[in-house]
C-alpha cells in the first residue's frame, strides 16, 4: 500500500502548544534503496493533499502528476518520494476538523496555534519511523518551500540538499495582508459561528469569496489579459453570475467556477490555520536573523525556482532566499522563470518547470 | 461663492437609462479669463468629492491641497480650477442615494446602470452651462482618468489637452476580478439587504472588508515591506484587530484603520455603482476598437503619467495609451515614475508627481 498513516505516539509538543497522539498522513511512490537515502520529501502548498501523483492504489491523478512517476522528472524508479499531508489540513492528518482525543470533541478553534515548524516537526517523526536517516532532497513550492526551509534547518543532518519553488525565507506585508483579509472575510460570514459550524454546512459565502481572492494572488495580470480579455461568458445560465453589479466577464465566470469547486473540499477551520502559520513563518526566528538561521543548514545543493510573475511569493524574495543560502550552501542554483501564470505556475507551466526540475534530480 | 451645484434641466439620456433633472456638484477656484478659455477640467477617482483643494468657503484641505492653488503646480492665479463630484456619487451629485423625483424615494438601485460615458456627459452640462467653449485641459487620475479620456473623445472640440494620470483606455481582468470581488463582498453582506439597507446603517462589514481589499490594490508591496516590515501593532488594544487568526502585524492594524475611516463617508450603493462602471469602461466602445475611438480626438497634446509600482493600472496600460494617443496626437508626453505607493502615488508621492504636473502647466 502506498497510503500511511504514522501516529505520533504520547505528547507532541508544538511551537505554541500541544497536542496528544496525532497522525501525518502520507503517500510514498517508489522503493527505499538498500542503505536508505535514496528518499525525496515533498511538502505541499496550503491545500493540496499527500496524493502528488497517481498510483497502483489510487489512480486518480495527483496534484503534481508530471512531475513524479516512473521516467518523470522526480523518477520514482530511482528515488523513493514521500510525501506528506501537512499537520493541521484535513486530508488524513490531524487538524482543527479531527477529534481530539482528550475530549473527543473535534477540536475546532480549541488546536493550538499552527506554526510551519510543527509540520515540519511532525514531519520529521515519519521520518524517523521510515528510519530514514538522509534524505536525497527536500522539496516544497509554496507553503511547502517554507516547510521544507523549516526542516533543513530543524535538522540539518537529515536532507542532503532543498529544493524551494516560489516560496519564501519569511512572510511580507502584501501577502499577509491578502492572506489576513481572506481569513477575516470567512470569519465575517455569519455562517461560521466562531469556528462552530456544522462539518457538512460550513461558511460557503465566506470560503467562495476568500478562495477568489486567492486566485487573485495565485495567477498573474498577464496571464488573465490574454487569457481573458474584456471577454463577456458565453453561459449566461449560471445565476450566481447575473447577480446586481456583477458583469458577467469571462474572468469572473472563471473566479465563480473555481472558488465553487473548492467549496466543501477543504475545512474552512483548517484553512484558517494554515493561513495564519504561513504569516508568522520567519526563518530569522531561529537565531534572531536570517544569516544566523541559514548558518545552521547542512545541505550541499539548494535550488531555488521563481516566476516573474507571482506576486504573492515575489522573485526578489526568491533572490533574498538564495544570496542567503549562497553565503553557506556549497552549490547554489537559482532559476528565474517567465512563466505567465503567477504563484501558481509549478501547477500549470510544466514545459518550463519539467526541465529545471529534472535537471536537478538527474544528479 | 466656489461650490455649485448644476441642475440638468428634463431628461438626461445615459448610456443606459435616463435620469430626471440629476444634480452636478462642482467646485471651482481661481477666475475665468475674459476668453473663457483658461478652465482646466479635473475629474475625480471613484470617492473623493469635488473638493480638490481649500479655498476662502471651505478651508479643508482638499484631496489634491498640494497640487492646485496660487503658485501650485496647477495655478489657480492662471487658470480657472472646475473639479465636478461625478454622477452616480454622493458629495452633492445625483447617484443611488439620491431622491428620485419621479418617486419622491431614494434611488437605491432603481437608479440606472453607471457608465463612464455618463459621468463625461453630465460634466459637459456643466462645462456648456458655464459658456466654456473651450477648455485648457481635462485632468484626471484612475477613474477620472477614464472619464477624462472619454470627455475627449465624446467632446473633441471641447478641450485642447488631456493629462491622464495612472489610468487606462479599459479594464483589464484583473483589476475587474478586484472589483468584481469587492462588489460581491459587499452583496454578501446581510446588512446590504439588496440595496434597501438603511442610510444610517450601511453594510459596515462589508465596506470594511472591501475597503481593504481596494487598500491591497492601490499601493505596493514594495512600499509596504520598507514601510511595516514585519512588524506588530504597538497599540493591541484595538480589539478589532485581535480576533482569531488575526496577527496583529502593523500592516493588519493600517489596513483596519484605513479600512474603518472609509465607512459612513460614502454611500455602499454609490461605490458599487461606480465600481462597475469603471470595469465596463472600455474606450474601444467609441467605433469598435482603439484606433477608431482614438481618432476622434482633436486634443493638440496629452500627458500620461504612470508609476512602475501600480498593480491596479500597471505601466503597460500606461504606455497603451501613450501608444495610441501618439498616433493621432501632435505632443504627448508620457512619464513612468518610480514611486513606492501603488496606485495612490498621485495622491502621496508629491515630490515626484509636482514637478511632472508644473511642467505641463507652465507651458
Amino acid at each position: 500500500m502506498a497510503k500511511y498513516y504514522h501516529t505520533i505516539e504520547g505528547e507532541f509538543s508544538m511551537k505554541k502548544g500541544v497536542l496528544f497522539s496525532p497522525q501525518i498522513a502520507y503517500e510514498t511512490w517508489g522503493a527505499l534503496n538498500s542503505s536508505r537515502d535514496n528518499a525525496v520529501l515533498v511538502f505541499t502548498g496550503l491545500s493540496p493533499s499527500a496524493h502528488i501523483a497517481s498510483s497502483v492504489e489510487d489512480n486518480s491523478p495527483g496534484w503534481w502528476e508530471d512531475m513524479v512517476g516512473p521516467g518523470k522528472p522526480i523518477d520514482t524508479r530511482q528515488y523513493y518520494v514521500i510525501c506528506v499531508n501537512s499537520l493541521g489540513s484535513c486530508f488524513g492528518s490531524t487538524g482543527a476538523a479531527s477529534l481530539n482525543p482528550k475530549t473527543g470533541q473535534v477540536y475546532r478553534l480549541e488546536f493550538p496555534q499552527l506554526c510551519i515548524e510543527d509540520i515540519a516537526k511532525s514531519s520529521a517523526e515519519v521520518i524517523h519511523a521510515l528510519n530514514i536517516n538522509s534524505l536525497y532532497a527536500t522539496v516544497g513550492a509554496s507553503m511547502g518551500g517554507m516547510t521544507a526551509l523549516a526542516f533543513c534547518i530543524l535538522y540539518p543532518d537529515l536532507s542532503r540538499s532543498l529544493v524551494s519553488i516560489s516560496s519564501a525565507a519569511r512572510a511580507l506585508p502584501f501577502a499577509i495582508a491578502l492572506r489576513s483579509l481572506q481569513r477575516e472575510i470567512i470569519r465575517e460570514d455569519p455562517d461560521w459561528k466562531n469556528g462552530l459550524y456544522p462539518l457538512d454546512a460550513p461558511p460557503a459565502s465566506g470560503m467562495r469569496l476568500a478562495r477568489k481572492l486567492g486566485m487573485i494572488s495565485y495567477r498573474s495580470a498577464s496571464e488573465w489579459e490574454t487569457r481573458f480579455g474584456r471577454e463577456r461568458a458565453s453561459n449566461t445560465s449560471d445565476e450566481e453570475n447575473t447577480g446586481p453589479f456583477q458583469s458577467s466577464f469571462e474572468i469572473e465566470s472563471y473566479l465563480e467556477h473555481q472558488a465553487r469547486t473548492f467549496i466543501g473540499k477543504f475545512d474552512t477551520n483548517c484553512y484558517l490555520y494554515l493561513s495564519q502559520a504561513m504569516d508568522l513563518f520567519d526563518s530569522a526566528d531561529f537565531g534572531g536573523c536570517l544569516e544566523q538561521a541559514f548558518s545552521r543548514l547542512k545541505i550541499s545543493r539548494a535550488k531555488i525556482i521563481g516566476v516573474t510573475t507571482d506576486i504573492l511569493f515575489p522573485i526578489q524574495q526568491q533572490i533574498e532566499l538564495s544570496e542567503h543560502l549562497e553565503k553557506v550552501v556549497k552549490k547554489v542554483s537559482f532559476d528565474c522563470l517567465k512563466s505567465e501564470q503567477g504563484h501558481d505556475s509549478f501547477l500549470v507551466d510544466m514545459d518550463r518547470f519539467r526541465p529545471v526540475i529534472s535537471s536537478f534530480f538527474a544528479n
